[in-house]
Parts: structure tokens; C-alpha cells; sequence
């Protein structure tokens, strides 16, 4: 039995790379971006008016001159237009380019207009003002978004404004999520008393959704035969197999001694955790597999605490790890590392953990009122305190 | 001009209600529920075996006896089996039915196994011990997931587990974005040096597809009547309408004066806030319009102040004001309420804010640095200080 420091270690050191594929930018929001995007242009790419209003020379409105005879508008989309008589003014609207030949603006507010002439009502004009200066938001060819961010809605409208109709991002694994044991039927059937429906195989493709990774899913009876041949021909087929289930020291958890024969490397077996301590990990040339204790509550911890790691370094993001402010004393006995669901709170700038009171690994519904996991670590202490702070792994 | 406090009251006076549709599990996840999820069983439906291991009478094991003859394997999704002899013993494993005649559960690891005896290897046992009991999870008919909830992969698994595979969720808005403005082109193609491509329509698309809100997006041109015949079939067609751009001052901002001769009610236009002022908003009998004004981080914010809690508000989910540390001064002049991007850190237990040095309203760049913005009040301080905790508006 190994811990989970020594697990996680493990774990980070036997990633993969899916590769990279290009795919359309409004569909790579949450999709890991795998090239440098740069400006193609000056940010913004000419002297911006960033105002309505009138466009004139400073250095009249120094002289003392206050009315300025409009020339023409300058609307925005339109070419660069020149103010001929340095003495006038244009018309400018927000977006547009500043005309040739000005440079200040002054917003509508402060100026009346009478049909040819403006007059400017107000006293203080800064030379300069309410233009956006071509490049200073960004200079042409700097980088704007980083190689290896996750894509949000903030980078999809950096993405469009420099024309990356086409966007390269990582790859996603090929993942099948297998559950066993006989007792499960499938959601749309009606158990027998002493069956239950399956449904950490869903739990686990909607965590996997939650990092856009598509998954499969499929059910293998307690046959180690069957068991086998399918395993074998998944091996081929995915780069990360899930499992849920057939891991503990149970007659008909064939999972371990199958993998064994089948030539899967297995790396450790067992972590100094509760739940999920029966976690299997393992690996062949190009695939991982993530044997998960098949208690519902088990296979959702480790799916965040082990596969999400994975994951990330798998495509060279990183993780910044969250912590919380425990709101009540929690005794915990046995010399493992635990991991509590919690309801997370935010006040006054500090995030609060209240314990969800859980009824063991089994208890899937007790999850429905938790937002997370608190990590209390591997201790003889048997209590953890009132205000201590302690890691924590978010789910919603 | 309005306070951004009544702005939002007014836009939270004026929800819609979108209907409920029936979608199959599995997509439900980031939707809201409509309907009160209960426990078709007890949960655990049976005395279920939490260890791998044997079950035995208790009571013989206080009158010492230790070695318990097997006389048969319970496996988890058989029918119950019967234990003939009270003093003897069934081979169990997790997620079985506990034996009829059996009480207590000691696993494998506390015992040893010869052919077909099984001899106790501890000194004490807790009557009941490793028996996850039916219904003490929950019972048969509790609520396990609250209507209104976000459904997320907890729930996910719970739906799964009860047979939900079918489920009621709120439908959700259908929504047309649309751009304005002459200086804009599309993604794929190549500006001018006076024009720049679509960026804003498709930030709002991502920030509602992260609600899992699909839209649609249009561009209109600044001309008035093609403005207003456009307009006319959308109000029609779509429950919200979202404008980027022309509800400034300028000459070519028709967008107010249009939506007044559609007969569409102007609830309020300009709001006392940095960036976002020039926001517009109304409605007809079945549409809500919300005109943000052009600049990227204006409409950016805009979404997620005013829009963002619409939808919340509509689908009746409660959302919870988060707070962050900020940590330096900043100095803000003007008589408004400020929205400032910030990235976010957690440390300790807390969550700090550092304000990200952008460029005004049009650095579209400057929000890829940030994860968030943090909200400071309309007031006459100029100075925000260190350490001083505000609301906050996460995006990442």
C-alpha cells in the first residue's frame, strides 16, 4: 500500500500526448490551446476615436478658439478621411479612425452643435484625449495568448479578432469506461431486489465532459474469460481505460490477476486513502489504466484526484490547488489520507468547508449537497480543528 | 442614468419563464432540474455487504467460537442466499446481499481461510460491522435532488441509480446575438486598415454556451432600415435579443431610436458604471433586449452582471455572491461603479484579487490575464485599499 503523495507522484510520471488537431474557434472553448496566438495587427490597429463626438488640433482650443466649423463625419468603418482646414473640426464616432490632421476628441457632451458649427462648452481639453493610440493596447506579432491555456469565452473573442478561424488545440484521449459486477443492471431497467442500476460509468462521463473529454462506456460480467478477450482488445484500441469495480479481495475481482496476464504493468495497488483505497493503477506502451474501486463515492474521488492530474500534465496545463477554512472539528482515526465531501462557502473573501455528513464510500447521494473534496492527510491525529486550512478539489 | 443596483432590479423584475423539456440523462449535465428527484428504493435496496469477506452470526462468535464452517459464496448480484447453520458462515462480497441468518461481516483480512473453514484471526467485532444497511443512506421516497438544482456529474450518477433516464430540465432561451457596426468583419476575412473583425458576438456566444445556452448571431449593418426590418422578425422569432454596439451617442447608433419605433419598452438606458455605461434595456410582451454597448469589455461585462443573473433568475436557480481580497490600493476618480479584471489566487483559505493592468474598455487582451471581475462600488472615495474585500464575478 503506497500513499497518495506516492500515487499522485507515480501518476504524473507515466502522462501521454494525445497529439494536437486543429478544430473551428468557437468550438475550442474549454479545449486546451496548443500554439502561441499573436497579434496579426496593432491592438488597435489604427488611432481609435473612443468617443462620439468632435475631432480637432489641440493646439486651436490652446490659441483660445472655441467654435469649429465641421468639415464632414468620420463614421466608424469607413476609410481615413483628412481634416483640410487645420482650424475646423470632424465629426468622429466610436470605432472610427481618427482623420488625418487631428488629434483630440471631444465627446459630445461637452460641445454644441448648430448646424455647420460646433462650440465647445467646457474649459479643459487634454491634448490626446479620448483616442485609443493605435498598438497600445498590444504591438503587432506580440503574443496574446499563451501556448497551453484552456480556452474560455475571454480567448475565443481574442481568437476571432486576429482571424484564427481555425484553431490548434490538444488532442483528447480515447477513453472507455468499463464498470463490472454482476449486481448492475442498466439505467432503464428495473433492478431485482438484489440488483442495483449502473451508474458510475455515467458519474465518470460527465466528469470527463466537464474536461471536454468525450468517452465511451461498457459493462463486462464477473467472467474472467469475458473479461479478458474484451480488456485485450480495448488495450488496443484507447489510450486510457476507467474502470469502476473488481479491484478489491472479493472472489469475483478477476480486474488485478487479468491485467497481470494481459501484460498491463502494474504500478501500484492500494493507496493509504479513504475512500477509494483499492485504487488500481497501471500501464501498457500506449495505454493507461485507472482501476477505480467500484464504490460510487471511491471511483468519483479518484476520478478528481488522480485522472484530473493526469490529464492536465498530460497536456501542460497547470493546476493552481484550492484551499478552504474547515468550519467544524472532524475525527478521523485510521492512518490514511481521507477525503471528506464538503459544501464549499465564500464570505468575506475567505472560502469555508462544512463537512457533508456522508454515510461511507456508498453513499452517492450525500454527494448531491457537496460542491468538493477536502484532502485531511495521513496522520496519527485524530482530529483535524475548527479554522484549519486544508486542500481542496472542486467538482461544481 | 441608473445605479447599477437598480439596473439589476429592474432586468430581475423582468425574467421569463422558458417552459420544461424532457431530455435524456446524460446531456442533462450543466442544464436545471425541473422536477424533484426521490429514491424509487431504499438506498441501499438491501443489507449490502460493504467488505469482501465472511458473514457470520454474531452471537457465536461471543460465546468464542471462532471457526466457522463456509457453506457458500454470496456474490454480489445473486439472488440472497440462506444460511442453514447459524453457526457457520457464507463467503460475501461487496456490493452482495447480505445472507439471510447473518449479521456481521468480517473481512478477509481478519481471517483465515482452510478449505472450507474459516477461522477468525481478532479478538473483537462489532455486532453489525461491514454492513451497509438498507435505507440508511436514504429511504424509499426521500428527495435526493431539489428542482432547481444545476445538475452536475453527482447528480448525473444519482438520475442513473433511480432510473431516471428521462428527465425534466428547464428548457432554455432561444437567443439571437447580434453585432452592429460598419467597421467590423468576419473572422475569416482580411481588414482594412479601418476595419476590424467580429470578436463580441462570438464572447457572447461562449459565455451562454457556458450555461449551456446554444445562440445564434446575425450582423446588421448601420443602416436604419435594414436596422429596423431585421429587428421587427427577431423580436418575433427569439425569447432575448443581444446587441453588441450602436447605443452610444453617435450619429450612426440607431439602435435606441429603432427598438422605440418597434414598440419595444425602453426599461432604462445608461447605467451608472466603468465599463458598460451606454447599456440599454427593454422589452416587448415576449421578448427581453439587452443592447451592451460595442466595446469588448463592455459587452464581456455586461453579460455577466446583468445577463447571468437574468437567466438565473428565469430558470429559478440561486446563485451565491462570491468575495475576494484585493491586494493593492487602486485608485478609481470617477462617481461610478467600477468593474475592474482581476486574476485570482487561493492561498490559505482565502482568495485574493489582483486588478490586471488593462487598457480601458477596449483591451480585449487584457481579459485573458484575468479569471474574473471584482466589483467597486458608486461612491466618492477615490482610493480602494488593500486588503479591503469586494464582490467578485468569476469567468474561468
Amino acid at each position: 500500500m503506497i500513499t497518495v503523495e506516492d500515487a499522485k507522484h507515480i501518476i504524473l510520471e507515466n502522462t501521454q500526448n494525445f497529439g494536437i488537431e486543429e478544430i473551428p474557434f468557437l468550438e475550442a472553448a474549454g479545449r486546451v490551446l496548443k500554439e502561441d496566438i499573436v497579434a496579426d495587427r496593432d491592438f488597435p490597429p489604427f488611432n481609435r476615436v473612443a468617443m462620439d463626438g468632435i475631432a480637432i488640433n489641440h493646439r486651436f482650443f490652446e490659441y483660445g478658439v472655441r467654435d469649429f466649423k465641421i468639415e464632414g463625419i468620420q463614421a466608424a468603418g469607413s476609410p481615413q478621411q483628412t481634416l483640410d482646414n487645420a482650424a475646423n473640426c470632424y465629426e468622429v464616432m466610436t470605432g472610427a479612425v481618427l482623420p488625418n490632421n487631428t488629434d483630440t476628441v471631444i465627446r459630445y457632451e461637452d460641445v454644441d452643435i448648430n448646424t455647420l458649427m460646433a462650440t465647445i462648452n467646457i474649459d479643459e481639453i487634454t491634448e490626446g484625449q479620448n483616442i485609443h493610440v493605435q498598438g497600445s493596447d498590444k504591438s503587432k506579432d506580440t503574443i496574446l495568448i499563451k501556448k497551453n491555456t484552456i480556452i474560455s469565452a475571454a480567448e475565443i473573442g481574442v481568437l476571432a479578432t486576429v482571424g484564427k478561424a481555425i484553431v490548434k488545440v490538444a488532442k483528447q484521449p480515447k477513453v472507455m469506461i468499463v464498470s463490472t459486477g454482476d449486481e448492475l443492471v442498466d439505467v432503464n431497467e428495473n433492478p431485482l431486489d438484489h440488483q442495483i442500476r449502473r451508474s458510475n460509468v455515467y458519474t465518470l462521463v460527465s466528469l470527463l465532459n466537464d474536461l471536454k473529454i468525450p468517452a465511451e462506456t461498457a459493462h463486462i460480467t464477473d467472467e474472467k474469460q469475458i473479461l479478458k478477450e474484451k480488456i485485450e482488445s480495448y488495450l488496443k484500441e484507447y489510450d486510457v481505460l476507467l474502470f469502476s469495480g473488481a479491484v478489491s479481495k472479493g472472489k469475483f475481482d478477476f480486474l488485478p490477476e487479468v491485467l497481470d496476464e494481459l501484460g498491463v504493468k502494474k504500478l501500484f495497488h492500494r493507496v493509504s486513502q479513504r475512500p477509494g483505497k483499492p485504487f488500481w493503477f497501471g500501464t501498457t506502451n500506449n495505454c493507461n489504466v485507472f482501476a477505480f474501486p467500484g464504490n460510487p463515492v471511491s471511483t468519483f474521488v479518484n476520478c478528481l484526484v488522480y485522472f484530473y492530474p493526469w490529464y492536465y500534465k498530460s497536456v501542460a496545463v497547470s493546476s493552481e490547488e484550492k484551499t478552504a477554512i474547515l468550519v467544524k472539528d472532524i475525527t478521523f482515526k485510521p492512518n490514511l489520507s481521507c477525503f471528506l465531501q464538503v459544501k464549499l462557502t465564500s464570505e468575506n473573501g475567505q472560502v469555508y468547508a462544512t463537512p457533508i455528513q456522508g454515510n461511507g464510500s456508498g453513499d452517492l447521494a450525500s454527494l448531491v449537497e457537496a460542491d468538493g473534496f477536502i484532502e485531511f492527510p495521513k496522520t496519527e491525529e485524530v482530529a483535524f480543528k475548527e479554522g484549519s486550512v486544508f486542500p481542496i478539489i472542486k467538482f461544481r
